[in-house]
């Protein structure tokens, strides 16, 4: 029997290099003595719920650093501060725009709420299979033809590190009198230095949720909420931040966000400096490769992309018989170097300042190696005899592929919050299309849902779960644990 | 400036004594290395979510050690698994029956699913001002009358240790074919060892949370949640638990929680052995104190009081002039010890298998200071100077205080979910009598509440609420800072 722990302080003694969350990437020496800094609220040390004394000082700390009017330590996670966000913003039953590639937190306050969805969908990258980012001018339009719609949800940057011109947005939306939410977990370093894009806080939105732990080296499950300006309903906010988190928070995790921040306040120029140029020079390093292709700065200025955050490395191997999950896993397994995710055909990189030359060198040799493999097969023809029975998977119709990736428009047949009592039944996937889904559907990570409970099941859409299946991806949100079935409704269209 | 940290470990450098949670006591030396242990879900180290591996494997060797079926690891806190286990349990507009001295979150639940609550009042012990247990009659006649309740949800121990006859409860309840919740978070030793009272889990309760924080060797803000039996819709309980938390959890609570459940599971006879040895000599040494008394087995058998936990320890200064607040202050003051909480006229300490034996004698010796003084004043009818200017606050009625101590008995005019909506006005206190509130009011700890929103003012509660902001307790849930309004709903009854 091994202990969790002792299962992580063997993979902490391994040589394995995280290109993944926490943005720590375990190098940080703080907290040594968790056990004996970890108390509760007695005198003196404040109460997270009813700020006043040294965590209240710490949080002005935290929004002078990023310009917020005022901002909130979240202990459990972003989760609690995107449904806290949409709670306070809609009322029960309202209706929310929201865009269609949130993450499930933001589909699970519609359910707590009842709220009525309108969906935004992102526009499409077709040449590497990714989401970009939001049509302000479709913004205008929802909003123009719509003024039952009480809050706008956006996500930015996204997993990928697309950002969407929030400036701009926030314009709109201001027109139209209701605040902006931005969920901006992938972006708590945004702002932080030249080089990397301005944060939504700066940009305008009422609402904005960081998680520090992606990008930040603070511990994992810490996030912080910003609200800025007048929109906010600042009693009806700070009751649903006691409603969505414990009332026991943790002094731990109060003490590393306050620790990374003033870290930030003080030092985080020369840190971004060299991460700037680490950063560069490892896509400096990789220019050369042939069948592995970074995409950058080129994604700006359409589908909707405003910016890219540099720091999101994506590997794309479009260009060969290979799919994303292939390529993270061999840099798994041949050079120990563990990505974020894999979807479709790239796999992602998470980089932060805590990153050390000696990993991006790491990297830019084994994607030198790789694609050296990949261009011989691909002049030969034949493939490694390692790959061959991996590969027979991976040699899809890269025509279908690009529709199977993007984000499915699905039709409501249903509010979220009306499927819970729902008779249902448990129906294969291939019989599902055009019946109505009882459960969620989706990839973690992401945590994008594919299919959210009450939308009308497509073709498209049980192709891209079939995809997705018979390439070991597993399908989380179904009861069913095989993965087989879904749950739909047993009334019919 | 002073992070966080700083403060903290200023404090933990210090040389006062915790006896509060969390029930490590800041002696644990494990996880010298939180951030090299902190972790994202790669590869191999499973998705608390959707646990099938490691995760898996320790919540079930906790499940064993609680002898569960199933047990779930929180890490937002009990808070996340009352939220789920009500949310399961009780259809959305649903009737629970609800013990009235339920802790906050138990009320966010019923908000968040617009529960209808039949409410249940635990007994009163008069002598010492606490709640008692509940009355298993008393249930089993509501349960009678009203088939429309789908669930119980209690509180067993109290904050205290009162422990109610969860045994016979879940008899009566079963026998209505509905699920007993049960509220253990100061109870995640019991069972442990002889001499402490039997777990919610062993005496039948199909749901039970337990905080192992606070009375275990485990970080603050990690809790477990129980199942047994087939009453409980079990994928709509992991639903709620995927809603209530964070898509992040951290691994780092995670490996606390094993390691703790580990230790026990191996070494807690010998620890617990020392424990009671400790209690004992404690209680032994603290017989002889004639104006402050410390209940324990005379509380049993009366008031629904049906086991008590030794590791609480009441401090009663009822004898006295003196509150429950003005011990606290003096032990904290004066001899370096942290009580828990102080309530009307006793202070509370709590105590683990993590305390040492120097605590208790500092403890024994700071009362027996403190008896001979009141043994003093008593006789002299004199005061020390120090303490005349806080003991004129503190000279009360005692014949009004036992009527201000109690919960008092509310009438509700409307849903808590109702009143979200609801307009508003601000009002004084000592004009609010017959107006139906518009938000909570509660000390805290213990976070239970003395009024709900929906419910009607009682002068009762005027007097209590008066009590308290008198000797400066802050009453929280107020949107009102100073303290001196309530909203109340603009429509009058």
């Amino acid at each position: 029997m091994e202990t969790i722990y002792e299962a992580l302080r063997k993979y902490a003694d391994s040589d394995a290099y995280p290109f993944h969350m926490p943005g720590h990437k375990r190098t940080t020496g703080w907290l040594t003595d968790p056990f004996q800094i970890d108390i509760t609220e007695i005198d003196g040390f404040d109460n997270l719920h009813c700020a006043e004394g040294i965590i209240l000082e710490a949080q002005k700390r935290a929004a002078k650093l990023y310009g917020a009017e005022e901002s909130f330590f979240l202990v459990n996670g972003s989760t609690a501060g995107i449904l806290s966000a949409i709670s306070s913003c809609v009322k029960k039953d309202g209706r929310i725009l929201m865009a269609r590639n949130s993450h499930k937190s933001a589909y699970h306050a519609v359910f707590l709420r009842n709220l009525d969805v309108v969906y935004l969908y992102p526009k499409t990258i077709k040449e590497y299979g990714i989401n970009g980012g939001y049509d302000s001018e479709e913004i205008e339009k929802i909003l123009e033809s719509d003024d039952k719609i009480e809050a706008v949800f956006l996500t930015s940057p996204t997993y990928d590190g697309i950002v969407s011109d929030i400036k701009e947005i926030a314009q709109i939306v201001h027109r139209h009198r209701i605040p902006l939410i931005v969920d901006e977990a992938h972006g708590a370093h945004f702002g932080m230095a030249e080089g990397f894009p301005k944060s939504a806080v700066e940009n305008g939105a009422d609402l904005v949720i960081q998680s520090l732990h992606k990008t930040l080296p603070s511990l994992t499950q810490t996030a912080i909420l910003h609200r800025n300006g007048n929109r906010i309903d600042r009693e009806r906010l700070m009751k649903y931040l006691q409603i969505y988190q414990t009332s026991s928070p943790s002094y731990i995790f109060m003490a590393a966000m306050d620790e990374c921040l003033t870290q930030m306040a003080k030092n985080r120029e020369g840190m971004f400096q060299d991460f700037q140029k680490n950063l560069s020079d490892f896509r400096e390093d990789t220019k050369g490769l042939k069948m592995i292709h970074l995409p950058s700065e080129e994604l700006k200025g359409k589908d909707g992309v405003f910016d890219f955050d540099p720091s999101k490395l994506i590997l794309s191997v479009r260009e060969s018989k290979k799919s994303g999950k292939w390529l993270m896993e061999r840099l798994r397994e041949e050079f120990h170097l563990e990505l974020e995710m894999a979807c479709g055909d790239y796999a992602l990189a998470m980089t932060s300042i805590c990153d050390r030359k000696e990993g991006f060198q790491r990297l830019s040799h084994a994607l030198h190696q790789i694609d050296l493999q990949l261009c011989e097969e691909k002049k030969t023809g034949n493939q490694k005899e390692s790959d061959k029975e991996k590969s027979r998977e991976e040699i899809f119709n890269k025509k279908e592929e690009k529709i199977l990736f993007s984000l499915q428009k699905m039709e409501c047949a249903a509010r979220i919050g009306q499927m819970e009592e729902e008779e249902t039944e448990r129906v294969a996937w291939e019989n599902c299309v055009g019946r109505v889904a009882g459960e969620y559907a989706y990839l973690y990570p992401p945590g994008i849902p594919l299919l959210v409970p009450g939308e009308i099941v497509t073709e498209g859409l049980v192709k891209q779960i079939t995809y997705y299946r018979k390439r070991k991806f597993r399908i989380q949100g179904l009861s069913d644990d095989s993965g087989n079935t879904l749950l739909v409704s047993l009334k019919r269209m």
